[in-house]
């Protein structure tokens, strides 16, 4: 067997999310089923993480084990054939087979676009559109403090099953492109909703609802409801994995 | 009454086009279905012109009259509360009774996007992706042909009931933005399928199937299967309608 590390791409706008569920269509349940054409058999995929619904990707990362003799620089085709056009495989790698997807991942990076203004028919599905001014200085101040090693409770959707809630941030920023206000942020792992939390609350802050100085405190109470509301999924992408050299 | 002239865009992705068909969803059906909920009756809308399945617009106008007496200024909201996602009204202005949204249209702009490459899954129904290697200074070497005053029944899908093919084109050109190539095609009128002919044309100029020379005589010609393919309607944009001031 192979194992096989694929780099892949989707519109999360038509899928219920990343993970395979029974009577929905999902990213896992359209790669799985391509895999399968392919096969002639059942094969399980495994990813960095599993994405919400309406959340894309553009970096997301995935393996699986294969007993066929394509070679790497074939397979994005052969996938991608069997693929519909809200998925594209980009690049396919062989790894050891002692890579994983999800646990050999050492950082990760996610983007939220914050599109300036409303009615743009073309990118409803792809921004998250705010009519409202907002104070980029003020967010890019706020940004700053979830930097470093926190307990990301008040950041985390309150229905987790996850015990260690300490994660490090080591990119937390808002470039500025066109018309489009984008967050960065990278860390070594994200609790569920953490970086729709976060830039919920940053919108809160660009409102002046609330102070870039209470993000600390917002923090160090580990109380979901001291944080803002969850942006919309729309305007995240998974950008990037990284994994060990 | 009160003629209401109205600027809009629509991503056409899910839609059979602009004009209103039984059975179909389609821009003015959309339109005229939140007309009828905010008059309470029927209302009949006039656009520039029709567009096709898959073609977008980011400045369609139309017109239409109406008894109410809702100032220009809240027209956008009031008929966009009512309007899908994919539609948006940007701007109205009320004109004399007159006014005519296609007979005293002047001039138009096209544009057709061409990505260069494949699989990008978020601009898969808004370019056109060719994967194939573009010669650039000879597309636009060859578009220049099409400037000026032509019969372009070359140019003309092969079923329209249109008699009077002559049509001035002003600008023919292509910009390049970032990995897109963008044809923007001004003229004071456009047959069927006009503008995707020319740029499937000069795809095939780009990729050495034609020369950019070979255009005149394709005019002269006045023969549709003299000309090239009709490139996707997805990567064409109404772009711009301009009216005598």
């Amino acid at each position: 067997m192979q194992r096989v590390k694929a780099i892949l791409s989707y519109d999360g706008t038509y899928f219920s999310g990343f993970q395979k569920q029974p009577n929905a269509r999902t990213v896992q349940g359209e790669i799985e089923r391509a895999l399968q054409h392919i096969h002639k058999e059942a094969v399980k995929v495994y990813a960095s993480g599993r994405t919400d619904a309406s959340v894309h990707a553009i970096g997301q990362v995935i393996h699986f084990d294969t007993p066929l003799s394509i070679p790497p620089e074939r397979w994005p085709k052969a996938m991608n054939s069997h693929l519909p056009g809200d998925v594209y495989v980009h690049d396919v790698t062989f790894v050891p087979s002692n890579f994983h997807a999800r646990f050999d991942a050492v950082e990760k990076e996610y983007r939220y676009r914050i599109l300036r203004g409303e009615g743009d028919v073309f990118r409803r599905h792809y921004t998250y559109q705010c009519p409202h001014p907002l104070n980029i200085a003020e967010m890019k101040r706020a940004a700053r403090y979830f930097i470093g090693t926190h307990d990301f409770t008040s950041f985390c959707a309150a229905n987790t099953e996850v015990e260690d809630m300490v994660r490090t941030v080591t990119v937390a920023t808002f470039e500025e492109h066109d018309d489009e206000l984008v967050f960065i942020c990278r860390g070594n792992g994200f609790l569920y909703n953490m970086v729709r939390i976060m830039v919920g609350t940053l919108l809160e802050v660009g409102q002046g609802k609330r102070k870039a100085e209470d993000i600390p405190d917002m923090i160090a109470g580990k109380d979901r409801s001291l944080a803002g509301k969850t942006a919309p999924g729309r305007g995240l992408y998974l950008w990037h994995v990284q994994y060990e050299k």
